[in-house]
């Protein structure tokens, strides 16, 4: 069937309106922030109900054709990319909230909900949806599960997998299964809804999401800490999270700071430059269980004196403290930043995670093989150290092509993925495998597990029509 | 093969005396506490290793034998029980504990790791394992893992699930897979750890768990509620819930207080007597994110706010409130014997669950249905309101035998599985499904769902070997 044929058919799939072919639909939802291949989808289809996800299941198989499921297209690995004929299944127009559950504490919201209009439905009944990153205003909610979407407050809260309360998910047989249903207690068998949870699409179409949802935390203030050495980040993690509720510990690297400031124009927070900054985050009201901190001003007063201790034992060179809200958003604008400013120089992503007590030895043999394998190209160092998950983001110099570039960083990942299969690491702490990833996935996962993945693949996509090519290969 | 080559093959295959075949470890060893079916193993096997476990499978596979993994024994659902020739796998003798990671916050111990043990081996270390239960001094961790258990702190700190940061296990097809090592963050494919948790044995055989800790909470009181109205209990949880962080909302009738309070010639913590109960037990230290109380002082007064405000609105009849830990020790007491209390009266156990918001509707046509259905038998009701879970026990009379008394139970579970439909629970809260709730299993999970898990057992035990006739039939 040629391209037309098959574009005229699906229109008949779903009601008038709601299946787009024109050239600027097909490069913009065929595509997303990894940029990693041009998109080429056969068309672009926007469902409205679960039962219009049953349809496309049921046309893709009949044709053979492959779907890619879509959501805000802020992924780094390429999961969401539709590069050969595929339908991409945009869950954009299916985006409403359902049901807020104040005495359960869960909301119900359809797969296309902005992470956004999540955190503000919770916070209008006065509870709190936890999962928080720089794309939270473009994030949807069924893109944050289907690649288990961690952030900036993954210390205190776990990832996207630790919210999710029940799944309602469009099998690749087209089977709608209703997962879990808002239970805290159910041990009934296999819990499907986990391996739905970072699947990428590959599994089902999610239709539906109902989180758990929480009391809001107390009050916030930021810290910065300039460091001399990189060795000393994961001893001042340690002594931070030993005496507060931390909220984040973030980490970068100068280049990061200076491409912020330069970026949006803001004031250095130091008169002088270090290699590294720490970005502490922690709770002002809330007491770390068991000591005895619990106001505001003494959870302030332990966090000066922890600043002040590392200033004088040369842990940290200098620190500044933010006095107020204004001032936390101000220091927190200076992390927040770094992947849209570095973004116009086309960065080249890895994504790691080892443990938190392997930190130290990782990050020390890390940087001796970025320093051997690239020279002479800026490296940009920053991520989320709490959770032992470091973004490493080479940029490309002008003057090389893209394909030369990448092919430059692949030569120098064996390197770097050896460094983290010594310690026992990951190739991908959250931004998921996609196209990106897939050949370097037999470095987190052993052959075993890759078998017993292909085998789960094709007990809910027989057909191989979900989100082809990406993650794994099939059967 | 007969039973004699069978045992005597088996011998070949671990070192000496790991093997046993006498009559009462046979008894011992095929049964657990549900005292579901009379045990009939073929043999007991005791490993020491991974490599023995291995060794194991592939004798299973040779020999077409069931292999029935088996911890504490602690099971209310049949899941450990070897009634049909089967080798018993008993995790006792691999029960290290491997290693401490203070700074991660992980514990690493072999499947076979009392639950009180691997409490202490935390505590050892100033830091928390908080899955709990009236059988920690028994049931063993990786039981613990393959039944997800819950217990007495869930509305605090979630189940077992939440507490695995890796798993090592055996499948059917005799390969390790070593899931997520430890990793806080780990996007790397569809996560095999969660399938395993809450699998009941029936997917791999558990070697080692790498368990998540946490800082110890702070200190505790527990208060004790009277309650004229069943229908008083969700209210009464929300009012407590709102305002403290609460350890445990548990709940029980006078049946089971007269039974505790008579086993344990304990006095009975009221003048008079209330159809029900609530023990809330509250953190004194640790003010709910979001409010103000922060101090032990504090918390203690909302807590005696709420409650004289629950009895002078009529939603409690009366409450007594431990001015210290003995005190708290001594209402917990009242709770945790139930179990105990009752077990000579053979009780026939439903473990339901609902939404937390649906209690109240639930709770309703329960006792509606319980009233039809039981007129002439004794029931007794407890269980952890706070998680929506309810523990339903009927108790045997005199005179009746086991059979025929299940019979009677099992007629009337179609009135009660049916209100269990109509609010959307489970079957099985946290007890498992085994051999007792397999029939059942249907409320609970959809044709697709259950197909979905056929072919997932038969990705990861193709044979058939891993605890058959358990939780699902194989395809």
């Amino acid at each position: 069937m040629n391209l037309q044929s098959l574009q005229a058919a699906l229109r008949h799939t779903l009601p008038e309106g709601r299946i787009l072919t024109d050239e600027p639909a097909l490069s913009a939802f065929g595509q997303d922030w990894s940029a990693f291949a041009a998109p080429r989808p056969a068309a672009v289809a926007l469902p409205q109900s679960v039962e219009e996800l049953r349809s496309l299941v049921a046309f893709a198989r009949r044709h053979r054709v492959g779907l890619v499921p879509s959501g805000g297209r802020t992924g780094l690995s390429g999961g969401a990319v539709a590069a050969a004929g595929e339908i991409v299944v945009s869950l954009r127009d299916l985006n409403r909230v359902l049901e807020l559950d104040p005495v359960s504490r869960t909301l119900r919201v359809e797969a296309g909900a902005v992470t956004r209009a999540v955190q503000e439905a919770a916070a209008g009944a006065g509870l709190y949806y936890p999962v928080e990153f720089a794309a939270s205003g473009s994030s949807q909610i069924g893109g944050n599960v289907a690649t288990n979407a961690g952030g900036l407050q993954v210390i205190r809260y776990g990832p996207t997998r630790d919210w999710v309360a029940g799944l309602k998910v469009v099998t690749g047989c087209g089977e709608v299964l209703d997962l879990n249903r808002g239970l805290v207690k159910n041990a009934s068998g296999y819990d499907l809804r986990h391996l739905f949870v970072g699947s990428e699409g590959t599994l089902g179409l999610i239709a539906e999401v109902t989180l758990r949802l929480t009391a809001p935390p107390g009050p916030r203030r930021a810290l910065l800490l300039a460091v001399d050495e990189l060795a000393s980040l994961p001893e001042l993690l340690g002594r931070f999270r030993e005496a507060l509720v931390l909220n984040a510990f973030e980490f970068f690297c100068d280049a990061a700071l200076g491409a912020v400031v330069e970026a949006r124009g803001l004031a250095r927070p130091f008169a002088g430059a270090a290699p590294w900054y720490a970005l502490v985050d922690f709770d002002l009201g809330a007491a770390n269980a068991g000591d005895a901190a619990g106001l505001e001003g003494e959870a302030m007063a332990v966090a000066l004196g922890i600043a002040g201790r590392a200033v004088a034992a040369g842990l940290a060179a200098d620190a500044v403290v933010a006095q107020d809200d204004a001032d936390t958003r101000r220091l927190w604008r200076l992390r927040e930043g770094i992947s849209e400013a570095i973004a116009s120089r086309h960065p080249y992503k890895n994504d790691l995670s080892v443990t938190v007590s392997r930190l130290p030895g990782f990050l020390a043999e890390l940087e001796r093989v970025i320093r051997a394998g690239y020279p002479d190209l800026e490296v940009v160092w920053f991520g989320h150290l709490g959770d032992g998950n470091l973004h490493l983001n080479v940029l490309r110099p002008p003057g090389i092509s893209a394909i030369a570039f990448r092919e430059r960083c692949e030569a120098v990942n064996d390197a770097v993925f050896a460094v983290v299969d010594r310690f026992e690491g990951s190739v991908s702490a959250e931004h998921g495998v996609g196209l990106f990833k897939k050949k370097y996935l037999h470095h987190s996962r052993s052959a075993a597990e890759i078998a017993a993945m292909r085998g789960i693949k094709a007990v809910f996509d027989p057909d191989g029509i979900l989100n082809p090519g990406k993650l794994i290969d099939p059967l």
